[in-house]
């Protein structure tokens, strides 16, 4: 990033590339004490109120697919990178970018998707804009949401307050938004009953954060939730260690990713969370996640460690551990 | 918008289509309390806080122009939708969507922009994301921000606060920034020495509610003067007047739209403010914007009336009056 060069499809992947071009061209134009690098949404104070504010940008392909839309991605991403802050969503606003000669019925559609998400996360679109790029400059229809919440008092989450022996817990399934879309493209000779996950994790975090012990949540999107984990052992200066075992990917996926050479850990999700908690917290941690439809398939699937600092380890069912690396590359582009 | 049919520019341009667009397709579908359909922030309430939030995508080509970028439009663009409706702006935050193979020094460029304008309105960026999208399926950058701001306890402003006798007033010269644009595109052979206005306009809407007896502000961006006026009448279900005479037009910009056989009153601005004011109040006013170097050609440009209710007039310097309708068609495709 030092002076030339062309952007390429790994810098909006979510990984190393991504990571790269926030902190050498991003954060050293903008960094500001609010501007929260790579985390979920940035935090600041009105009047004695905590507000959580985020933005996300969806050019998903195909724009609908099995199990959702970008329509619901664009709130249900704001949602959860609201939720998973310790907010409570207030209100979204969603930009659109359409090309010219995109169906007004398609339109519609995504509109529709969009406010059946909104309100099944209990929030209002609030604010929107429509531009239109000529025909060739666009592809259909690219959206931008940002959203606003609300951080209750007492809540405060971080990479600072992890502590070796925390447990780490998935909300469900691994990979199935990323293999949903990626068979939907329809190019490549495979077929699967794959949908996406996309849905608002409010609730499960609202949840969490009832049952007490939390240090840190996230939804891992692009990069999956090995890009996720290590940038928390990277920040937090810990390991984190997980048992392959314990994982819960669908059979369907596990399936697909290994026809293609994938790791499900890299696949992008859009209805589940990661949450570091309290080795004491953890039982009843996971038991509220399985409480609700959307965490039905929790699972304890880790802990976090002293050493090796900043590494994430994979422990397997033969006893062996390897390290899980940050997504290089963009094995998936514009899966969200 | 009854189904069928294709986007087309016009959709985007901030005239008829686009109202119709958000009429008929998202309002039906998105409806709530607090969407604003085609004003400048959605006003909500936190703990006793009263929040402004808004969003706008910058499509703007070229993406460099004299006098600034896509970047300071992004800034400033959201920071006068903010500002227009009484807040002062907090937080900011940037989706990029990038097509693959721009040039890293031109995204540095353009977060630099996106830094100063910032700085210079006083505002953090908080919170960013980048999409990358593949070569032949962008056009170089298109970015969506959002803000939020607060409003101060006591502001409120709206069409249904206006009443006949009401002064309009205009914070600067008309089209500088739309002319600038599609001057700098060069496809036309015409030369001039024009400038884009993009500044931030937070300072000149504080000095006015300073002031008092303010009932409407906007910033007139796509569609101009024509149409954001036009809105007014249609909302207030009043007449607006304007002095033809009164408008302020810089020299260069009335020559080109003259050769374009374009109405500056239909160009887009980035830097100015119409406000609507009591007449008690209107001289305060102006004297308070001209005391702001950004408001020094500020002018009282008409009134409101009674009737004929929903229609916006010019009165020319011969004693004549014509109807100014809303824009129809884009006559300036992707001027932001």
């Amino acid at each position: 990033m030092s002076g030339g060069g062309l952007i390429t499809l790994a810098h909006g992947a979510g990984g190393k590339a991504t990571r790269n071009l926030v902190e050498k061209l991003f954060l050293p134009e903008l960094g500001n004490p609010l501007l929260e690098p790579l985390g979920d949404s940035a935090l600041f104070d009105v009047n004695g109120s905590r507000l959580a504010f985020t933005t996300d940008s969806y050019v998903v392909r195909p724009i609908f697919f099995p199990g959702g839309s970008i329509g619901d991605l664009a709130v249900n991403g704001t949602v959860n990178d609201l939720a998973v802050a310790g907010a409570r969503p207030l209100a979204l606003s969603a930009g659109f970018v359409v090309e010219e000669g995109y169906p007004v019925d398609d339109l519609r559609r995504v509109a529709a998707d969009l406010a059946r998400a909104a309100e099944r996360a209990g929030v209002s679109v609030a604010a929107g804009d429509t531009k239109v790029v000529e025909h060739g400059k666009g592809d259909g229809l690219y959206i931008t949401s940002a959203g606003v919440g609300v951080v209750p008092r007492g809540v405060e989450l971080g990479p600072h307050l992890v502590r070796p022996g925390d447990r780490v817990l998935v909300s469900g399934t691994l990979g199935d938004h990323g293999m949903a879309v990626l068979l939907a493209r329809g190019d490549l000779d495979l077929e699967a009953d794959l949908h996406s996950d996309t849905a608002p994790l409010h609730g499960l975090t609202a949840a969490l954060l009832d049952v007490g012990g939390v240090r840190w949540m996230r939804d891992p999107t692009r990069g999956g939730l090995a890009t996720a984990l290590n940038e928390l052992a990277r920040d937090a200066g810990l390991a984190v260690e997980l048992e392959e075992a314990a994982l819960p990917v669908r059979q369907e996926v596990a399936g697909a990713c290994e026809i293609l050479g994938i790791d499900p850990l890299y696949v992008a999700n859009e209805g589940k969370l990661i949450a570091v908690v309290s080795p004491e917290s953890a039982p009843a941690a996971l038991a509220a996640l399985r409480a609700d439809p959307l965490g039905a398939d929790a699972a304890i699937v880790g802990a976090v460690r002293a050493e090796p600092s900043g590494l994430v380890l994979l422990g397997t069912a033969l006893g062996g551990s390897r390290i899980v690396d940050m997504l290089v590359g963009d094995p998936l582009p514009r899966i969200c």
